[in-house]
């Protein structure tokens, strides 16, 4: 709860847009996961960067943390406040401010989110690629250096942010990068705040990489006879240096879902969805390639939907394969797991998840993002079922260790928050220290979405 | 001077591979460049990240400094002592400890020289693109993000360290990064760590990306009737989203010295060597629409050298530039600018530099990576008259304020050191402090290459 003068100093900055509604601090401790947090204090809607930075110096004063609000699409509880605080929402800060088409560049406010900006850019022949399903806002996607389906063609955000304008603790704001397309010129704070989740400031305006929209594009379903086959073909076309636009692992669980929400009919079986653009030669050649390599492990089935709408009905599925594999379970909630391992241990990183999984009695259909090495169990539990959901978190932890044995990483896109604290120390060690050094240089309160990321302060 | 105990110890640790012989010394003093530092106290050659470690624990009981030394080719005085310490020599750390195709990464010691180390890949099909020109060292060019003819197509530094092992002040030791291609787990060490000249810790290990060493590859020299035609050539091939693997910009002046130099015929005009490489179908389809582009540009003798011994040819003869346009003026001092702009404020920068330098009457012929917005002048003095060193230095702080001005970097490729260092107030603001921040949190006694990178400590 704040205390009066404090609200009433909110206020001052805000008027009506700071909010202690209830309904509106509900809507704000809310998750799309399992992960749950507090209520905040107050819910603001800044419209501009010296408001947020008005608000940094408020929170600096009356001792009350901020936590950036984006689309709420997070899965690790990054955007719920854990003690109170105030919920600093972005939806009115959204707006596209310049494209600089000659350098492929957009500068954007944090509140816009990727298909919002990507309508924005239909008539400039550029895009936005970076997809990691949700529509998520930019700024909450640079936060938790977030990437998605595309990230094997184009990066992830930690490749497509050229530049941010943050507020730190206390109002100071600065910008990082340039409009030039590289630098030595000094530390890369850009990198750093790109995955710091808003503990070390918040994000009030991103200069974002464009690239071309694809003068050609070839969509194509192949089906496996196994896991192990369709798993080995990514990692083959990995090793021969194609570079799909995206490359998609679906199990037969997750097919099985697909069909029934999105009414397709693939062969119930494991089946890989890959997308390749570029121009009309060396498109044609890398399809063959594909093709040779898909037949060599055993693929049928391959059937390359070059018309729009062919490819729009297979990545809308594909997009709804979450949803999908909730409503195979009427009523169930989702643990989703995030493990990004080195392509060679793909295979087995899968493999032994699904024999985990097979083993534990929960449904848990694998999808993922492979051409990364990145997979996704989507564990379906039934909250009538406590011991289910005591039995998901063990599956995801087992998970996240397996992916540290085989040199990958606890969180290959989702990020850390609070879910994935416990784990921090067990990946980097004494790195997790020194994340905890820098925090403290720049936030030495505390006051920038405390409990996230870094180790707790003594 | 090292006093007695602190030498001691020091021969503890590195028994006669720590030295404090003139020669030694001295050796440790030199640059390629006009910066110039002062004598470190001693030099060491580590043989293991536990030697590295245990210096860096003397360096703390002892309050001396410590600098990192790689091959020596750094233009702004980063490895260079500036008011006494121990220069950490890595020539002994230069192995390779592991080759692993299957997720195309290799781990190495610092002090392997790029040559050095794709000599060792040959064999494998991959390669490590990056290509700053001298043979530099790996963890030097780790340390200030260098980049070259390669990163419009490979990226820079930034984007091909996977992971690091670095020694911090005190000895900790840390590892950033894993092997698998991405990761959401924290702050982005590795990424801070890049770029950092060893002013938060030494590189002992880095993970590096490769890449499969491309199936076909054309070069060509385009010459061009004028700078702004080529620019603009340049400019249009990357809006268009072709893909180069290397596009570099020669003056006239600078072709005439290669043609000195390197016994080439090359007409003496602006022009452009351009590389792609690439699948045979789709590389034929890039060559075909650069022709057409160049074409349009007026660009004449486009000629594709498709045999490796013309190849090699030409790019030795790029890669001889500097000394090329040093033996055109015998007896000349180089100072060496490094600008970077925006594509779309390209052909301004160069022309408004070419006038500049025109104006000064000091030689100053250009050339650089200008796919990504990337020149050099090489400014050309007479070391027995001083006057004439002044006007190079004015004429550089023009240009980096010409950077700054039309939206880039002081730096795109050399990095600060202290050469640098008074212009960074004006590229970073708020944002240098900072860095000082995250300097004095890392490493508060100031031990690691100090005088260099951030702001003075007060």
């Amino acid at each position: 709860m704040l205390k009066e003068p404090a609200l009433a100093a909110l206020r001052g900055i805000f008027g009506d847009r700071a909010s202690v509604a209830a309904p509106v601090l509900l809507e704000h401790a809310q998750s799309e996961s399992l992960v749950t947090g507090a209520l905040p204090d107050a819910v603001v809607f800044p419209r501009s960067t010296a408001e947020v930075a008005a608000l940094a110096e408020w929170s600096t004063l009356h001792r009350v943390p901020l936590i950036g609000w984006g689309a709420g699409t997070s899965l690790e509880g990054h955007a719920l406040a854990l003690d109170g605080g105030v919920a600093v929402d972005f939806r009115e800060m959204a707006a596209v401010l310049e494209i600089r088409p000659e350098d492929r560049l957009v500068r954007v406010q944090p509140g816009i989110t990727r298909e919002a900006l990507n309508r924005d850019l239909r008539t400039t022949g550029l895009m936005f690629p970076v997809d990691p399903g949700a529509n998520a806002s930019l700024g909450g996607m640079a936060a938790t250096r977030a990437s998605g389906t595309t990230a094997v063609r184009y990066g992830t955000m930690r490749d497509n942010v050229r530049g941010l304008e943050v507020v730190l603790a206390g109002g100071r704001v600065i910008r990082t990068g340039t409009a030039a397309p590289k630098s030595s010129a000094g530390y890369d704070l850009t990198a750093l705040f790109v995955g710091s989740e808003g503990t070390l400031g918040l994000i009030t305006e991103l200069v974002l990489k464009l690239h071309g929209q694809p003068e050609a594009v070839m969509t194509a379903v192949a089906a496996f006879p196994t896991v192990g086959a369709a798993v080995d073909c990514v990692i083959a076309v990995m090793q021969m240096g194609l570079t799909p636009a995206r490359i998609e692992f679906l199990d037969a669980d997750t097919v099985a879902a697909c069909n029934a929400y999105s009414h397709l009919t693939l062969p119930v079986t494991p089946q890989l969805l890959v997308e390749f653009h570029g121009h009309p030669a060396g498109l044609a050649e890398d399809v063959g390639r594909f093709r040779a390599l898909a037949e060599d492990f055993g693929a049928s089935g391959l059937d390359w939907a070059e018309k729009q709408e062919d490819r729009t009905r297979l990545w809308a599925a594909r997009h709804a394969a979450y949803r999908a594999i909730l409503a195979a379970r009427p009523g169930a909630k989702a643990v989703v797991t995030d493990a990004c391992v080195p392509i060679s241990a793909l295979a087995q990183a899968v493999e032994e998840t699904r024999a985990d999984i097979a083993a534990s009695g929960i449904p848990g259909p694998i999808l993922g993002h492979v051409g990364d090495g990145n997979f996704h169990a989507i564990l379906l539990v039934d909250p009538a079922r406590p011991e289910e959901a005591t039995i998901a978190k063990a599956l995801a932890k087992r998970l996240a260790e397996r992916s540290l044995r085989l040199g990958g990483t606890i969180t290959g896109e989702h990020g850390v928050g609070f879910g994935k604290l416990p784990l921090m120390a067990a990946e980097h060690g004494e790195g997790w220290q020194v994340m905890g050094a820098v925090k403290a240089a720049l936030d030495p309160l505390n006051l920038m979405n405390p409990g996230k990321l870094v180790p707790g302060q003594p």
